[in-house]
Formats: C-alpha cells, structure tokens, sequence
C-alpha cells in the first residue's frame, strides 16, 4: 500500500479549487505546490462552478465564512458532484457557532463529499447532522486518546455509514475510516498546534491525493473508488504528521520557534516522497 | 512587576476573538499561537456575537474595513461590553480617509475599549473623536521623539482619561499610558518596520496579555483592574520589542533579509518567557 | 541603463495602493516593503478613491475578485489615471472564467494601464478584448520558450500599441515591452513556480518601480515617460528573476524545500541594490 501515492500527485499536478478561509490560505495554496498539486482560489457565486469545472478537487473550508462564500460553497460543490470531481469538506469551528454548525448540516444535505476531515470536536457535529440515530459517546468529547479510541473509530465509522465520505478524525491519534475499514496514524507532533493551518493544509493535501489517485472521474462509480480514496486519505494524513515530525527534529537544529517549524514543515512536504513516507509511517490498520 | 505575565498566557491559554484584516491575520493567529493564546476568526454579523460569547478577549482591527465587518465590529464589540471581555482596538489608517476615521469615531462611541493601540498618527485622530477639547500639540504629528515625548505623554494620558482605555502608541519610542501613570518603553528595532504586520501583532498580543492577567471578567469592576491592564499592555509591548532585538540579532547571524527577521521574530515570542522579558526589558515609569 | 532604479524605490518610498487577492496579499506587503516602498490594502468603494489619492501608484489584482471589488477597482482606477498616478493591471486567471475575462475587457475599456503584467495565457486574454483585430499565433498558446519568442514579443508589441501601456510577459522567459522596445530577461528559477505568489509580487515591484523611477505625475505627460516606464518595468522584472536565482542558491545551501526558498526570495529582494542588479542581470535588448 501507498506505493505511488505522491509520484501520482507530482506527475498529475491536479489543479485544486478551495474555497477557503483567509487566515490559512497562503499556506494552503503553498502546501498544494509543496506536494506538487496547483491551487486556484476563487469564492464568487459568479465564477464559482467554471473554476470547479477545470478542476480535480474541490476543497470546501468554512473557516470564515460568510453568505456570499456559503452560496458559492453550494454551487461549486453541486458542480463537482455533477462533474464527479474529488470534494473534501472542513467544518471549521463546527459547533462553535449556529452559523457554522447550520451551514454544515447544510453542505452535507446538498453535497457529496468524498472525504470529510475535522478534529474530534468538529466531526462529533458533522455527525449530529447526518441523520444519524444513535448517539455518540460522550468519552470522545474533547481528544482522541488511546483510552478512548474504539469509541472514535465507532464514531467514524457510523458517520462513514451515514454519509458515504471517507472520514478523518485528526488530533494527537489520526483515524481514516470508511464503514468496514480503518487506518490509526501515529504520525505527527504536538508541535503542530503551535502554528495556525495544520488543519486547513491537511484538508488541502487529502484533497489533492484523492484527487490524483481516483481512477474514475464519474460521480456514478465514486463507490467503487472507495478503496482508493482511503488509502489516499491515509496517505496524506501520513505525509502531514511526517512532515510534522521532520519539521520539529529541523527546529531543533537549528534552534528556532515556531515560525522556523512552520517554515520546516512545508518544506518537508516538497520534499517528501513515497520511500520516506513508508519508512516513516505509523499505521494500524483494523 | 511583570512577574507571571507570560506564564500567565501559557497557563490560561486564552481564546482571543480576532475581528481583522487579510493583509496580517495569518501573523496575527501565528503570534497568539506564538505566546500561548489560541485565535478564532469570524467576521460574519450572523456569528461574532456568539464567538466573541465563548472567547476571553476581542481585538478588532479596521485595517481592511468595510460595511460588512463594521456591522460585526460593532455587535462582537457590543456582546464583549456586556459579558466584560477584553476589548482592543487597532485604528489602523485612522486619519487616512474618513471611512476609517467615521468607523472609529463610531466604534468609541458604541464600545468601551480596554485598550487602544496605534502609531502617534492614528492616535492623534482617535483623540480628535473622543470628544477631547483641548488640541493636541503639533509636534507630535509624525513620529515620537525623545524632543516631543512629553507632549505624547501628555496626549495619552488625555485620551485615557476620555476614553477610560489603556492608550498604546508605539513606535520608536513606545508609551503605554493610563490617566496617571506611565510607562515608556526603548525596546525594539527600526527593522521591525520593513515587515507587515508587527502592529497588528501587537494588539493581538496586548489582547492575549490582559485577557489572561486580568483578575475578574466583570464589565463593572473593569476599572478594578485598570493595574493590571496597564501593566500587561506594557508587559505585551516590551515581549514584541525585545523580540524584535532577538529577530535582528538572529537575522544577522543568519545573513537573512526582512522574511528571515520575520521568521525569527515570531521565533522570539514563542521562545519568550518571564526571566527574559525582565532582563532585556528597558522601561522607564513616570 | 538601469543605473539607480533601486536607489530610487529606497530614496523616495513610495506608497502603493493595493487592491488584490486575499491568497498572497501578506506576501505582495512583505515584498513591497523589501523593495523600500510602503503597501497601503484598501478595497473598499467607500474609501479606495481617497487612498489612491495619498499614494504614488494603484495595483489591480484580480486574484479573487469579487462584484464588491470590482466596483472599487474601477473607482481607484479611475482616481489614478485623474491624477497621473502609476496603475499596474495583473489579470490573474483571465481566460479562466467568464468573470475573470470580463472583468478584465472591462478594466481596460474604464482604466488606462501603466503597465500590464501576465503569464502568456493571461495576456493572450487581455490582448482579445484589446480591440485588436489580428489574430494572436497559437504556438503561445502555453508558455513562451526560444520557438515561440518571435510570436510572443510581436503579440507584446502589438498590445502595447494598442493599450498604449508596457506589456509584461512572465514565464521562463520575461518579456517587457512597447510598442517599439522590447526587452527579453532570462533572469529566474523554475523552483519560483512551487510557491504561490511570484506572479503578483512581480506586479507589486513593477508598480513600486515605476512610481519612484517616472518623471511626472502628469496623466497627460504620461507618454513623455514611456521610456522611463519600460525600463523601471524591466528592472523590476530582472530584480524578481535575479532574486529567484539567490533564494535557490540559498535554499540549496540550507537543504530546505520550497518554503526556505520563498523566505530566501523575499530576502533577496530585501538586500538587492543597483550593483547586484547590473551584475547579475540576462537582457536581451531588440
């Protein structure tokens, strides 16, 4: 597994549209280069869906979101499912405000996703949200840990169910999941919460891996790319927590703060291959 | 003085709502991170009420206003009055078009600020909205020197006393002020002014600071504490000085240019820490 | 030639007024203020008149535009050329969606450009709602190389005459041109396309470059200073390439991927001079 994940990224150089917060977007069009994909940012309801159309990926970010951007949101996104083009979504701050929490429900009821990718807190929304019935464990309420991981992974899982979108749960411990399989990362470093965008850029790389490893590009058959587009989630998710641990071991070289570990981690993307990121990983798979 | 200030930061981890522009914000989030504060951006009407609600200090900074952001500037301002959150203000270009001078006199008049930040320019026009009556001497008007220091003095302790804010005007001679007492600070660099943004991260600092070292969160025993706002904007103003000294002496030795000394100065306040902030600290009090 | 470009940008420290995308807006301030010059981001309708006004030259960048800025774009375009202020046009994405395209037919029927920069997809567009009626070779469709140069520096001639503003091709190959003139600049790196950016921090350098180098003020004598124009373009142009050229150098020596490089090219620019410039620079003059 994860044989050519990201010489397929760097000899596709899909083209990938976010719709974005403007708090991380340089480092999100950035990381995209760094991986070998290109970013085109556009939000207008007016531009929107052309700009889906000459894309491979749509990445869907609510971080700052306004009506303009939540409409321009809707369009793209129908626009990619109808084209079967790659979505990833990012309930940034779900939860945190009605806005936030309502615009979600609604992309999820309008839109297909192919990967959904958020921190426990976050994901625990998107799952109220998806008509799910049973409820969540409350253990999992504010961090992954190894106390409460199968309650995660149960999570993850039911929500994969329900939505038919690969899942990532990202945090100290990193769960990939469909509805029969799923992949616990070890990668990373704490370190990474230290800079604002982890997230952000970690949406934009799982959007890009999806997005140069799907065979197909017809909406119809996106089921039968599951597989693939879980081991490409799984595959991005290594890539950042890799990245992550380089980027602290380099900081600490060169004695530097946060900044230089921000600088370190974008370039260990572009500089990441799929050697290094087999002989990095930390992955159970269950 | 300044004893725990810093740790103060780390330990609470204050959540600072930040109401801003996109030129600086990714900076803005970096530096919060930087000092141990988290920041959540929104500036959307349809939400600041509710992300200001759950947040321990609100900066708003009109750097790239516009009707929209007003509206929320002013409701987000308005919630933090009532719940005794800390408020700062960044005029950013006040005095360049009446836009931003009309938005500030309005955000005076409509929201009590625990503290006000800018250069001798933007607060001399804040001054001229306060509803002062005496002048503000001409000398001031470009830069403060150590020749005019007294009447900047002077201004600020004027302004405290109308507007009930902490004043901070910085530049190369920084003064941070109440109506009584002030402190005047020599830390810095002349670098510091080929980057973006080090205003801006100073009032996101200032907000980080008196959010965590202000001893009670109640709107009416906000004057009980005006002490320790005074001193934490001091505190927060000398941390970015002496990063500056730190980023400049790194760069240096690096061979770098401006986005090395960028790098390093966010480097320094995530490095930063009480003992140090005492050393290198060069403040006078009057 | 060339003789105290830089020196002038340093001496004067002009203000440049910057409407442009919120993606790399933190980069095209840094790069300004590495240059000498100061960045004013306004994008308001309410104001954007009365900021152009205090400033010496206006960048249009139409990155993610939206209907709100349009409206401001055209305002400020149209102060600037009222007062004989330098205007730069970066048509970024023109071709790319129906907005874009329009948009940019539209900038150029209300605005007169100083100059106009682009990749050769873009000005290809621009050329198309020039009013020209020869048809444009479709060997440059993509990207100009040593084949295809005699097409594109005739389609930058042809477009200057008719805009009656300095054309600038970028690429692997940079073109600058009138009408009569034409500079080709062999200056640059290919690692300056993994990072977002280049593009329209090359804009904001043309405009800081032509403010301080462009003898009047004069809308009417703005002809008179064709000559000064095209070679400030140029400069800037050779600045960015030979910059480029330093960060990878740098990058290499450091071992770090793309986002050293891209601190190491702000860097560049920080501690460029005339002497460097003239020592480094690949131009071809026909």
């Amino acid at each position: 597994m994860f044989d050519q994940m990201i010489e397929n990224v760097r000899n596709m150089k899909p083209l990938i549209h976010c719709i974005t917060n403007y708090v991380t977007v340089n480092d999100v069009a950035n990381i995209l280069l760094a991986c070998g994909a290109s970013p085109i940012m556009a939000d207008d309801a007016l531009e929107v869906e052309e700009i889906t159309s000459i894309c491979n990926g749509l990445t869907i970010n609510i971080g700052t979101l306004n009506a303009r951007t939540i409409e321009s949101m809707l369009l793209a996104g129908k626009k990619a499912n109808e084209l079967g083009a790659i979505t990833v979504l990012d309930p940034v701050g779900a939860g945190a405000s009605k806005l936030r929490t309502e615009t979600t429900f609604t992309l999820l009821k309008e839109i297909k996703f192919s990967v959904i990718r958020g921190n426990i807190s976050e994901i625990k929304t998107v799952y109220q949200g998806s008509g799910a019935t049973k409820g969540v464990d409350a253990s999992v309420s504010d961090m992954v840990t190894e106390d409460n991981l199968n309650d995660a992974i149960y999570l993850a899982k039911e929500l994969s169910k329900k939505t038919k979108a690969i899942i990532a749960i990202t945090g100290a411990i990193d769960i990939v999941a469909d509805e029969n399989k799923v992949y616990i990362i070890r990668n990373g470093h704490p370190t990474m919460s230290n800079i604002t965008g982890t997230g952000c850029m970690l949406s934009a790389l799982i959007t890009a891996f999806c997005a140069s490893n799907n065979m197909k590009r017809q909406s119809a058959l996106l089921d039968m790319n599951k597989e693939h587009l879980l081991e490409a989630t799984a595959a991005a998710v290594i890539c950042e927590g890799l990245s992550g641990e380089k980027a602290y071991a380099k900081m600490v070289e060169l004695d530097g703060g946060t900044s230089t570990f921000r600088m370190c981690f974008i370039d260990a993307v572009s500089q990441m291959n799929d050697e290094k990121l087999k002989e990095g990983m930390k992955v159970e798979i269950r």
